[in-house]
């Protein structure tokens, strides 16, 4: 249960190993830079399953790819995240009896995610066989202010004894990735990716762990320091590749021992000397007492909400829904242009630590309307990896252009299972969306000159080599759109209409970029011609987007409408999601769709067709969608919800919101589903709100939920910020800084200066 | 160079690494049942690579296939055929000089092929480096007469020289599939799949190694017996998994000595207790003396030629070149319905032994026109892997009606890419068009009744289960046609064709059959009810065929024509073929065929088009097809000469007839390209003398090339059998058996009954 000061808590928590699976992601600690896990320090019975897993965004090992067939150009190798050395073990013995959640007696417990301090607590008040009663109080931290830096703070203290009382603080070099013979996915992949090198005490209290990759050149070091708050026998220990140091001491009735265990991790593609890095930035951490790093994380996050909250107002329970959702935004995303977006953030293992199209289409938008640098790292995350887009496209046989990956770390394609991987080519036009949408909010020339547009042109010149005029339009083959139950169509209509908004606003850019005198660097530096912007043009144009009059509809693909309807009826299967049941054959063949797909697109580029055709879209589709992926409800929630559908919108909210959280599709324990939570923020912002950022500026139609007594969230536009207000009577918009501005609520245009308040809309909602 | 009296001969043969490779494969024994490779009996020297096999056509373990994704339903098993037991070594030591090719002198050497003896020879005059010389001649067999039996005849003779031999023949358990690092395919795959259990002396001269396989629960025995021609001192030697026999003797200058070396094969599909059975077969193989097994050969032969040769008059080479295939085809075809036709027949490891439409499409027609009762038991395979077929239907979410494999062994799937392998649902067309003309030919209503109609209802019930009506029209989505360029297509005018003859031939022999009251067996066995024949008779009636009216032609499938062409002017690339440059995904968007696919419908189908749009087509498509795959300029070859293009068909045939024996496409070493040799047949039968087999008889419209005089072969027909002989004035025809029949000549219709003489047709061909 989440409360109001944005506390995520559960007392005398459940000993089920399932639970425990599941709490293990959702009360992870993360930055950004690294995960870890929120595991027992102590472990678990030797009958638990339990993923201990501590991450580094975009540190990676290499494996093999099997592939059936050996066609030219398959991918044969991808990067996996790796799981690192552990450092949370910690020991406690009391007297002769070590410390169990599943001995003795567990007389109270609680676990806590607290996200204005950046902490989790896990705190038991624990009875042992013998009668011992010991409380235990436990904050660990991934801090925002020195990314490679995570703490536990333990306490001990005795309710009722007085005896000796031993910690035993360990760092363990041998770490392995999850490995589990119920999933055939990661079944051949039992391996050590990560090699220990050295393992050895820098001084009395610090130990240090080196390792490389086995296939990637990569390595990192962990070094962990304990400080105990009162005198007391130390012993270290070292084996083969690991660490430990034992501290023995009395504890009197009622007093209390604290150890500070300080872990930092650097890698050695953010430093290469990551040895001696890992060790300087250990006594920096040290050098002043932990509570200036709690300090440090409170104030990050207290900056972080204060631009960054949503509040609902009348429900607190999705409230604090979309609070946990937006604080694993800030956990998963990556600081550095190393780093992206994991689809299950730094909590699990789930995809393998890989970037998909889930960060430009789903995570990015909270950021670029909230916390803009954070946004534009992403967008040069992609831009560093301009080089390997451009080697996968020669392999997809392009002679032109880039290519992104579906699934990637280090920019290379992952995607083992092509025509649901790299066939998706909208990749490129997310990207492109994602890089247009920046110079909407931001209008920031420079980083279009430096970076956003060589990005536009690349993937523009992509369009161009794909596709080809037929009777006049300009079409596109053999690609897959988002649906991934239907793959390898001509002319998707999500697809097609992302490449004509990308090579639109590729010549758009080249125009404004040669009018202020900015074009000439990346023109030479790719060879942009005026003939290319001209194709760009035209293709752009003449872009053919399925549309069926008879049903006023656009059609997912050139033959979908062609194929057979799911036969719901007929089967009375409860097999969702259909992909565990159905050979790809025959889903294919099928009117069928996993996930929005042209709703998707209505939603993104609504000045391409009329209301009417994307009302009759969404209601076509809606009958024929399963939502098996978890980035399917919010979109049908923000397009209910432009339609005026009020409870319909709601009802997918909620489905959304709570996903994790209830752990709906079954799999949290291997990771948060972060792509969903910036659904989250979407369906309240662009759904609820009806934000459309568009050429002329911000459109806002907010809604108001009959549920709700209104909800409030600020926005960064051109530099400024405001603050949007909806009431059940208004719609109240308050400037925080920046110069005046264009909006248009419900389509009116207004000259945004200090404030504006307009009355709700009640009643039909029109085009 | 080939003889007139169907002789392959090459004199002082290369010792080419590669050449070697490619002999092993040329020189091969096979009988449809085993097949051994033509190693050196002796070996290589170490550096030398060599392909040493003997296989059981139909015998097979199991071995895993990787699939990068686990998605529902894809293969995750396959069979492999195996290499069993080595029974071909034979040491010779002249003194204490060992013989082989790679030391001392080959004065002289001959490879030999006896294409009416039904052996290979090899004859090689060498003196060793002391200077001795001997002549060694060596006669191999697999016998048709008793298919587990496989002889050598070792003939040694002293030229010059009184002395010391000794002859070693062995007997070696242990066997490998080939493995090479330069082919990704198998490279995982260097596996023991063949476990030897026992080896002994069963008798004097007798050994007997018993082997199981790792996966597929099989077994397998091989009898060795040697009898030498004169008396000598005799080693029996037994290692852990192999025996050999030392012959030592005294050989005076002039003398000869003579090794008969027998093997038999026994597989524990066919004999269950093979241990046994095996020593049996031995006994009889022994019981006559070998010259009895080489007159049952040339017998057999002799048969098989009489109804069987092709004769090419004024082109002894193309004629030797198409007796060679025929050969071929003979060695390759099962003989049991426990086996098929491998596509490498049983001459190498290229496709693991697998069998695919090959068989019903370019193998079958052979047998069906010259030695029918192969045919039947071709069809009676498939009859026996109904239920296999009826299981992937069910993988592939078919609720009724049975899906083929595309490359199998038992019935079950092996295709592991299922774009290119089990989206090929035309194979359920492709087999029952070999039933259809099974029928056509024999007019066997038994057949149908037993086998035939269970797997045309069974088929047809398939494509009902697939298709679906759409405006008007009986749509198949989402199958691949045997384009492999081109994957996952709606409507692939081959595959609809198919799909329409085979609903409109279920209804049609349920109709015969129903009036000829043989009808209740098979339609109580599966359920078959006058309302799905009802529905057969509409969905072919309805069946939707793509045409394009502006060209005149049938697209390869809907959206066929609005892909971009390949860039053939545009990349000077010599990459062939290309699957082996491009991603599947860049072959797929393009206008581009690897082979013969709406041109093969036209072909088999030719009166659901008009002429027009048959020629146009083939115009259309010869432009863009590569032929990079073996089956596709035989086809080319047909279409020409139905349309007069005579030059162009002699092309295309010169490209087919010799693609082995010059090893055209580089990896005869594999295999040899069985379909290639059925297709060259096809070429002369249904492409020069312009052969359909109709439901009104059979019609043919000869022509003759202008580099011959002439040709002729044999056809059966309802029980009967004839001989066509076209002359460069007339084609002649002579019933040898049978009851009159109607016959059409260049669209004339003849009543046939004793011979039958018509000019030969000169000037433009005519619909």
């Amino acid at each position: 249960m989440l409360s109001k000061n944005m506390i995520y808590q559960i007392n005398n928590f459940s000993l089920d190993n399932q639970k425990l699976m599941l709490y293990e992601t959702i009360f992870h600690n993360a930055n950004g830079y690294i995960g870890i896990r929120s595991n027992f320090e102590e472990g678990y019975p030797d009958n638990y399953q339990s993923i201990r897993g501590a991450y580094i965004n975009g540190f990676y090992d290499l494996t093999p790819v099997a592939q059936a067939e050996n066609l030219y150009g398959l991918t044969h190798e991808k990067q996996t995240m790796l799981n690192i050395h552990d450092v949370q073990e910690i020991q406690l013995m009391v007297g002769g009896e070590k410390f169990s959640m599943f001995s003795g007696t567990v007389l109270k417990s609680m676990r806590r995610l607290d996200m204005k301090k950046g902490i989790t607590e896990r705190s038991v008040l624990w009875r042992s066989p013998q009668g011992k009663t010991v409380k235990i109080d436990i904050t660990r931290m991934t801090s925002f202010a020195l990314l490679p830096l995570f703490t536990i703070e333990y306490h001990v203290r005795s309710i009722d004894f007085s005896g000796e009382v031993k910690l035993r603080s360990s760092h363990i070099g041998k770490a392995m990735n999850y490995y589990s013979t119920n999933d055939p996915r990661v079944a051949g992949d039992h391996i050590q990716h990560l090699v220990p090198d050295e393992a050895f005490f820098a001084d009395k209290n610090t130990s240090v762990i080196l390792s490389h990759t086995l296939h990637s050149n990569l390595s990192v070091t962990t070094v962990v320091r304990n400080v105990l708050s009162r005198k007391s026998r130390i012993k270290n220990r070292l084996y083969e590749n690991s660490a430990a140091q034992d501290f023995l001491l009395k504890l009197d009735k009622g007093e209390e021992v604290v150890l500070i265990k300080y872990a930092v991790f650097c890698d050695s593609i953010r430093y290469p000397d990551c040895r001696k890095k890992a060790q300087k930035i250990m006594n920096k951490a040290t050098a002043s007492p932990v509570k200036k790093w709690y300090y440090l994380q409170e104030r990050y996050l207290k900056q972080f909400w204060d631009t960054g909250a949503v509040v609902i107002k009348g429900n607190e329970k999705l409230s604090n829904a979309i609070t946990y959702g937006l604080y694993q935004l800030i956990q998963s995303v990556g600081k550095d242009p190393y780093s992206n977006v994991p689809a299950k953030g730094l909590s699990g293992e789930g995809y393998e630590g890989h970037y998909f199209w889930d960060t430009e289409m789903y995570v990015e938008p909270y950021f670029l309307l909230t916390h803009t640098e954070i946004a534009r790292n992403l967008i040069l995350y992609r831009y560093r990896t301009l080089k390997e887009a451009r080697e996968n496209a020669r392999i997809l046989g392009h002679g032109k252009g880039v290519l992104y990956p579906w699934r990637t770390i280090t920019g290379k394609e992952c995607s083992g299972y092509f025509p649901s991987g790299s066939a998706q080519y909208h990749i490129n036009g997310d990207i492109a969306y994602s890089v247009i949408n920046y110079y909407l909010v931001t209008r920031d020339l420079g980083f279009m000159a430096d970076y956003g547009a060589e990005i536009l042109f690349e993937t523009a010149r992509l369009w161009i080599n794909i596709g080809s005029y037929y009777q006049g339009s300009f079409r596109i083959c053999c690609v897959t759109g988002p649906d991934e139950y239907t793959c390898l169509v001509n002319n998707n209509y999500y697809t097609n209409v992302l490449a004509k908004h990308n090579l639109k606003w590729a010549a758009k850019i080249y125009d404004i970029l040669k009018k202020n005198e900015k074009i000439a660097p990346v023109a030479e530096k790719i060879h942009i011609t005026e003939s290319e912007i001209q194709e760009f043009r035209e293709a752009s144009q003449h872009m053919y987007l399925p549309y069926n009059e008879k049903l006023d509809i656009n059609p997912q693909d050139d033959s979908f409408l062609m194929k057979k309807k799911w036969p719901f009826s007929k089967n009375d299967f409860k097999e969702y999601p259909l992909l565990m049941h159905y050979h790809p054959l025959c889903l294919y063949r099928h009117q069928i769709c996993k996930q929005a797909d042209t709703v998707l697109a209505h939603f993104i580029l609504e000045d391409e067709q009329k209301f009417s055709t994307m009302k009759h879209s969404f209601q076509y589709y809606e009958k024929i969608t399963t939502h098996d992926s978890s980035l399917s409800s919010c979109i049908f929630c923000i397009m209910a919800s432009r339609f005026g559908m009020s409870e319909k919108a709601y009802q997918y909210f909620g489905n959304s919101a709570e996903l994790d959280l209830k752990n709906l599709q079954g799999n949290t324990k291997d990771g948060i589903h972060v792509a969903n939570f910036g659904g989250v923020y979407m369906a309240v912002v662009f759904g609820f709100a009806g934000l459309r950022i568009k050429e002329d500026g911000f459109h806002l139609a907010p809604a108001l939920p009959k549920e709700w007594k209104g909800y409030e969230f600020k926005l960064r536009n051109a530099g400024g910020l405001f603050d949007l207000m909806v009431t059940d009577k208004s719609v109240n918009i308050k400037v925080l800084s920046g110069i005046p501005q264009k909006i248009f609520v419900y389509n009116k245009p207004y000259l945004l200066k200090k404030s504006l308040q307009v009355p709700l809309r009640t009643g039909a909602v029109t085009e």
